[in-house]
């Protein structure tokens, strides 16, 4: 899923993501929560009218930005109060609020408010984040219910925490798992922790999942981490990776992601990605994208944009293909090793 | 023509440029002979090569933007030395390296190099820009001459000068018109004076031009300067007008422009324009655009670009019929009474 945090993916319209081949985005309640407000949301017919998106949303439920983005945060029981980051104003969200919010979204995935919890913490931190999760989780679905009743079509996920201690991890999924929601989300991980730790706790924490429901690995990802998340059964995920890094001035190729400011593009009159069919590919050359960064042109951010997200969706579509043929340990090496080649074109790989 | 300043109209791509149906954009020399140099895209196959645009490029001399963008500029009867406004780099263009630069563009239309003079100055002075602007044109004229030799298909127009002064709009005009080159350019109009000094000097000069060559107008405009050039015989216009304003936050509507940061359209869920055909009219509300924009998202920028510029094409294909049937006056008085009613939803009417 691309991220469209304030109800848009950035420098792309909801025709061109259709015209990807995106079936859902994912937008992030604290911002719509702060601005416009749900109630402007709701009034304009939820995200799919405010937005005039056709395809599917899911929204986070807030904690992660009021953690990462929001000052002066106070965790209660009952919920967390916290300061707006754009204008400072003070605001409290619980368990319910959120289902509220996202409800007058008319999300067709919400997820439970949880509190995330970084890498790094002690024990007892940690113990307490993913209790207060698994509470929190059980009041969504209470009031998700009650929503349910009232003709919200949306489903609810809950969300597995324990930061990086395996008793924990077992034990938030066992009782995640228990309230039988109609699917579950794996949080806190690529919160800051090195690659194999990830790994290993994304595996002991997937093999503890029931099989039959849809898995979520929220904020992942670059390829590597697409192809470990998908290697431990993960059937979503989200990233605001490939649209931020085009903007940053990253393109991606099959031999590896390109620094586009390079001088050594500068007379490239070649495709971004020669082995890549899309549009940008055919009308356009690495030339004319090096100079519209260089100027600082949006039409930079709006063709990078749509070259990652392309990339990035044939992806994962050559991903399912290689599952769907019992080939996804040779498609992984194969990929990877091409991606990680680097060459003239290539800078190392990224994030 | 929308204004593509650095081979870019600003927020929109080649694709929905077509779409819209502009047969015509215009690039500054200035920008692009700075960045990325002509020699790249003399190499890349000229701007139609570099970009990707189908449609026609007409390209200015530089000339505008070197007196109102670069510090330290000399003037001197060979040429114009000045300092780029990006990097300090001193530089030197010549009435025939303009030719040089806009013969590697490829550009369907380039324009002589030119000393575009202020509103406000005296005689002296005034006569003084409009003369070298006249030596200059012959000049531009011999090495044009030499380029289609060379092969190279595009056209050249002459610009007159002369400042508010009727008898230098009347040397001037007399002399470009002398030349015989293919089409024939107003400048130094729209320099800061008062609307009538603008609508008295543009029929004066309109009235000296022959009847058998394109006559075009340098750096308009709105639909009032529009509609009067066109009154006046004009047959081609550009300006960055649309596109700036729209990224400004003000955007085209029948009943006049709308500033769509008014809390008013926080909840209005109608199009930006009732009266509108544009996707971005048939898919979006006022109050989405809103949003973005006062989310400073990129999607703003793209879709408010999107919507003016098919207005102001509709504007003046609308123009167009009129003129065809004889009806050019109704029209105006009609589309002005409109344009200016403002109404509930409307700020004054814009530059």
């Amino acid at each position: 899923m691309p991220v469209g945090t304030n109800a848009t993916v950035k420098a792309i319209g909801p025709e061109a993501l259709e015209e990807l081949g995106f079936p859902m985005i994912l937008a992030n309640t604290y911002h719509l929560f702060l601005r416009p407000g749900y109630e402007i949301i709701r009034a304009a017919g939820g995200l799919h009218g405010f937005t005039g998106w056709k395809g599917n949303f899911l929204t986070d439920s807030g904690g992660f930005q009021i953690f990462s983005l929001s000052a002066l945060r106070k965790l209660g029981e009952e919920g967390v109060r916290f300061r707006s980051h754009i204008d400072g104003a003070s605001k409290f969200i619980s368990p319910e609020e959120a289902v509220e919010a996202q409800t007058a979204f008319n999300s067709d995935i919400q997820m439970q408010l949880d509190v995330c919890s970084p890498w790094g913490i002690g024990e007892a931190e940690a113990r307490s984040a993913s209790d207060l999760t698994t509470r929190w989780a059980a009041r969504a679905k209470a009031r998700w219910l009650v929503k349910r009743d009232e003709g919200y079509k949306g489903e609810l996920f809950g969300i597995v925490q324990g930061n990086f201690s395996k008793s924990l991890r077992e034990r938030s999924s066992a009782e995640i798992a228990a309230l039988d929601l109609p699917g579950i989300a794996i949080g806190g991980l690529s919160v800051g922790e090195p690659f194999e730790v990830f790994s290993d706790f994304l595996s002991y924490t997937s093999a503890l999942l029931p099989e039959d429901k849809p898995r979520y690995l929220m904020g992942i990802g670059t390829p590597d981490y697409i192809l470990e998340a998908v290697e431990n059964g993960i059937d979503l995920f989200d990233c605001v990776y490939p649209t931020r890094t085009a903007r940053n001035g990253l393109i991606f190729t099959t031999g590896g992601p390109i620094a586009i400011k390079k001088a050594v593009f500068e007379r490239d009159f070649g495709p971004l990605d020669p082995t890549c069919g899309c549009k940008v590919c055919r009308d356009h050359s690495r030339a004319y994208l090096r100079h519209l960064y260089k100027c600082e042109e949006i039409l930079y951010a709006m063709l990078a944009t749509y070259h990652n997200l392309y990339f990035l969706h044939d992806f994962v579509a050559r991903i399912r293909e290689s599952v769907r043929r019992g080939e996804f340990p040779t498609f992984k090496r194969g990929f990877l090793a091409e991606y990680r080649s680097g060459g003239e074109q290539s800078i190392s790989t990224a994030p």
